[in-house]
């Protein structure tokens, strides 16, 4: 693995430069500083009985807890997708895999992708930008990612912005929704929509929708900004200040988690953008998030160790249970329709 | 009294810790800032006639100011516990005494908890975890703890939040209620709920009210923050951190009292939590309080010395005193009708 | 005048202390932030024929700008007083003296007080604090206070809050309101009321203007502080914390010139306390008041010489008629009619 | 060269002190910062496509984009104009020159104001201050500077505020409506209005279409302050403080452009005062405007080089670009309809 493809150094980049505080969103927030919960200071309950089992795409979960779609391709990112593959199969989290393009580019690669040994029992999602579908792949590639990887659902991302600031970048983005259709269509295992940072809107939720989509994470503005990444990778002076300017750019996480349940109240819905802690994630819930995912902490921690992405975990567990607990909700079901969760005045 | 059992030494690390100003809470605050009174400018009043008498529990007050409960159970708590008695005495204060558990499990050391010797005229608030009620307490226990001490009534105190947080946590709260209705009808004294630094919503105040509690004492989110102190003294990480995601739960103390008050005109109401002058009691007071609690302040002067105490009692007198003045209120009973705080806008 | 008395010396220490930055209300401010004016590119004006004149009870003032009450009794507040009062003979200022008491009680200090040589023309305010009418003085006191001065009005100030603060403090305001009338009925020449810095309430207004009072000087917060210069003073501990605890105690000036004007639209209304410069005069003007007074700006100046003020009346005045040219006003009541000043939303 | 004039000396002033950060406007803004545009995860677009022609004044534009009228008269200002000149060829952009007063006092200079040599294709706008119709200029000298400058537009711009500060100040600004009458119905081209940096109401845009004005220039606040740039220049005291008093003084720019468009469907209109980059120059567009100016922006770069210059554009035109894309507009008459600029609460 000595020569690495264009796209392979474009994922050892991301991951370096991810890992720098100065990539985070900054002037502006995921946009849950506005909501509170409601103390409660007899919960009647037993703390030991708590349960945060939760249900998405038609599987039972141990926690609503989500490793986001981050890497692969190369031996770093194989390190890192292994790690966190044997924490998700042992706490029982779904987790994403990076966009899985260059599985199809350079077949021999693939094995940086594949975390089925270490993680034979959880919700896996294979990953491909959606505007891949205009740059040569259709439902056929799309199948056979899903099959390499032994994939429970394909989550496609969308990501206009990202691909404005990439020198590279891949940026026709016509007619997509007909072939997503297809896409949608033709596979045996759900699609979901992902944007990645910059949220996704009611309107675009809607098409999505319609266009078959059978769940949609929103990845919304708060955390990890693209345009911030993409400025730092760039060499070229315009793209490094292009980047710049649309560092905040986005739909923040709880606005679109928020809007799109008022909609759709029954559409498989994952918060992430910026969720930092388990009360965030559990803010996430009561807002209507089936799901929340993380992908920033658990990379920083990944880097670290297999034991520091295990503390990780059970800290964001004890701080949705400390939530449910305090606001006197025996599970999730519950929180989600207690009203406890107040907007500041 | 060499040996400190573990709830012992758990005491004195309260203390130590409670001294530190990071425990407190940071980001937000007890909710008092958006109130303000209007100024008078013309009194027609004679300040040396103000009178900042009241009525609790039937108990004629000299001036509406609790000594909150705090400590007991090791030579330090002692020497605190007796040099702030004999300054309540002084001032006629009433005065929490802190969590009694120990005094069951441990009655040699009661004497650290008595301080009726230094205070036999004040009105005295025993205190309990409610939680206790499902280890291995009852009304019984309630009763004899009531006695050891000479108290006028006890305190119930619920503090889920840092249950949670505890490694040693009692974190079974199911069916209290029914446990609480009993000791509210068995013992022959008042019992008062309270909480200790997170709030009580009105919702809980129903259920608490409706099991026979007989006065509540909020102790609201602004001032010391237990998850924080829970923090500190944790050793393993995880407690650590879950403290420090937790540091300003809760409901701000003045949203507390003016919800409640709003619902329950008649209710003996205690305003605590982050109250740190007398012009923040004369808030609470115009906000429905009827006596108003300090714990940390009364803590930090009781540290010092007696005298410290008195100088901190005498200035939030005067400051009360100021308020009345200067907003041409004669007594408490005044201040409260007078419509004279409002909202910023 | 060696032998001061402890009212000439308290005098000094005032003149001291309110030259400390410190002594000014620093978190919260004279209300003007939230207004705007809105601009007029084409003012269809000739600069120079844009007139400041104005009418306050009855005379005509050259600006609507007023030297507020400071100072006498010692031989600095002498030389400070005969500074202000040449520059305001030289630009028709109207001028306060600080209050008068002394004179009473020290006759031979007359002279520190009185102006009159350096300014034969100007309207004269003699200054008396209104709670002294329960200490010894009647209306006798103020005809000969004001014959002393030959001024040309009275001030009677409030100052509850202050005298709180003050170890030797005057605090029996009772039954003040019959001893004004009698005042305003027995005195040929108007009545003022006024604050000291912390603002006069149109309910405060509505009892003055009912005794008689024939014009008010707001003299709101956002200034200097006399709660934060008593507590300067203060040597007694207890004191000291007090001011600093109403530091910012008091009614926005803005707030308080609204609201008086918005209910009286006839009564003479003088607008004080924390204003700083000519746009913020011309606020005050828009919003209702017929005259703007500062204070330690004045302090300040006179200090240095009486060049220092004559630059800081021509700068005030200099933007003042900036204020009326950019917003297309020729004089003061087109600005008061203009509706230009609107609330930042 | 050697002896410049009062008028070409002040010019090298302004640019020299308008390259210094401290004369932009610094506590308010130009009031973008409440809108914001709602992301679009899929465009539906192709990048490629993306078209930023616009139409202003019947003339096709490539861009929105306008140079702001800056400077002419001295050696240095005629390298800033001829780098900005040929850019603005290059790219299209229509281009604004100083105010020519001087042309007409000294016509051998002219040659540092005309740029038609280097801009053979360019929309080139003449500038005169519409005060000067009252210090000796009329109908005819206006003909003359645009037939020298050979322009295809005449901005007369406003700037009551600076002549306040100017010690040299043309401060009679009575009958202008008539006179700029007489100017929009003599010229054979069109005559647009333009403030300076403090903005033009709407009140005010009325009375100047109704005068015949055929666009408006709001150059309005939240950049370059003219009152501080006065301030910088003033040897004498009392104008360097009326600067700093009205350095903030203005409408900001956002809200002048949202209220004339709101009343005026169809006059053309130019959106400046502190646009700093495409993301704000698109907000601008949204809210109404046709084209946007920027005056230091292109000042700082001119200074530099030609290419720097270029860097800018280029720039713009990509983070324009990038808002189009990302919010599913393939043209700017998309944009303005599509009303995905919404007001954060
Ligand atoms: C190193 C890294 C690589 C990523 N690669 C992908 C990817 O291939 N596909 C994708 O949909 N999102 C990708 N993302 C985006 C994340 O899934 C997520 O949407 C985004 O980082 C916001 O979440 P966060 O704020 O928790 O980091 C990546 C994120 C990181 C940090
Ligand atoms: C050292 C210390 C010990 C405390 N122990 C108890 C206790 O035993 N029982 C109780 O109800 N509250 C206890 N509290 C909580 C206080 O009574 C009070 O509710 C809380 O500190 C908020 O008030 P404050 O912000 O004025 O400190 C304790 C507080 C301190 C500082
Ligand atoms: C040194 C000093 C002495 C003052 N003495 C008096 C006084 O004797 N009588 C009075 O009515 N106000 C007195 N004032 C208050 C002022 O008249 C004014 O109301 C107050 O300072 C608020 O205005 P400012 O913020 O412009 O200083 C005094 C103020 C100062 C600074
Ligand atoms: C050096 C300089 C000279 C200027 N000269 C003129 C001028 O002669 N005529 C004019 O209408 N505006 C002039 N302006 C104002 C600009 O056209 C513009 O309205 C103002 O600077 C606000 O835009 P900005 O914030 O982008 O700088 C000048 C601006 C600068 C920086």
């Amino acid at each position: 693995m000595v020569n690495l493809t264009e796209t392979q150094s474009r994922k050892d980049d991301h991951i370096r430069i991810c890992l720098d505080e100065k990539v985070q969103v900054n002037q502006i927030t995921n946009g849950l500083e506005k909501y509170q919960f409601t103390h409660v200071c007899l919960p009647e309950l037993d703390y030991q009985e708590i349960d945060i089992n939760t249900t998405f795409l038609n599987r039972q979960l141990n926690t609503p807890l989500l490793i986001s779609s981050m890497t692969g391709g190369t031996e770093n990112a194989q390190l890192i997708n292994q790690r966190l593959a044997r924490i998700a199969q042992k706490y029982g989290l779904p987790m994403g895999i990076g966009s899985g393009r260059v599985i199809i580019e350079k077949p021999e690669i693939a094995s940086t992708f594949q975390v089925r040994d270490n993680a034979p029992d959880i919700m896996l999602l294979a990953n491909l930008g959606a505007v891949q579908l205009n740059y040569g792949y259709n439902w056929q590639e799309c199948l056979k990612l899903v099959e390499i990887l032994e994939a429970d659902a394909l989550i496609l991302h969308f990501n206009p912005l990202q691909e404005c600031i990439q020198p590279e970048g891949d940026t026709n983005f016509k007619d997509l929704l007909t072939k997503i259709e297809q896409v949608c269509d033709k596979l045996p295992i759900p699609v979901i929509a992902k944007e990645v940072g910059n949220g996704i809107s009611v309107k675009m939720a809607e098409k999505l929708i319609n266009a078959g989509i059978q769940a949609i994470d929103v990845a919304g503005m708060g955390g990890t900004s693209w345009a911030m990444v993409e400025s730092e990778r760039a060499k070229n002076p315009l793209q490094k200040e292009l980047g710049k300017t649309f560092a905040n750019w986005g739909i923040p996480t709880a606005d679109c988690v928020r809007d799109i349940r008022q909609q759709y109240s029954e559409i498989p819905l994952i918060a992430s953008g910026g969720i930092r802690n388990g009360l965030e994630v559990a803010k996430m819930l009561a807002l209507g998030a089936d799901v929340v995912g993380l992908a920033y902490p658990f990379l920083k921690t990944a880097m670290t160790s297999e034991e520091a992405i295990e503390e990780l975990v059970k800290l964001i567990i004890a701080e949705i249970k400390t939530v449910l607990f305090c606001t006197g909700n025996k599970n999730i079901n519950s929180l989600k329709t207690s009203q406890n969760l107040t907007i500041n005045n």
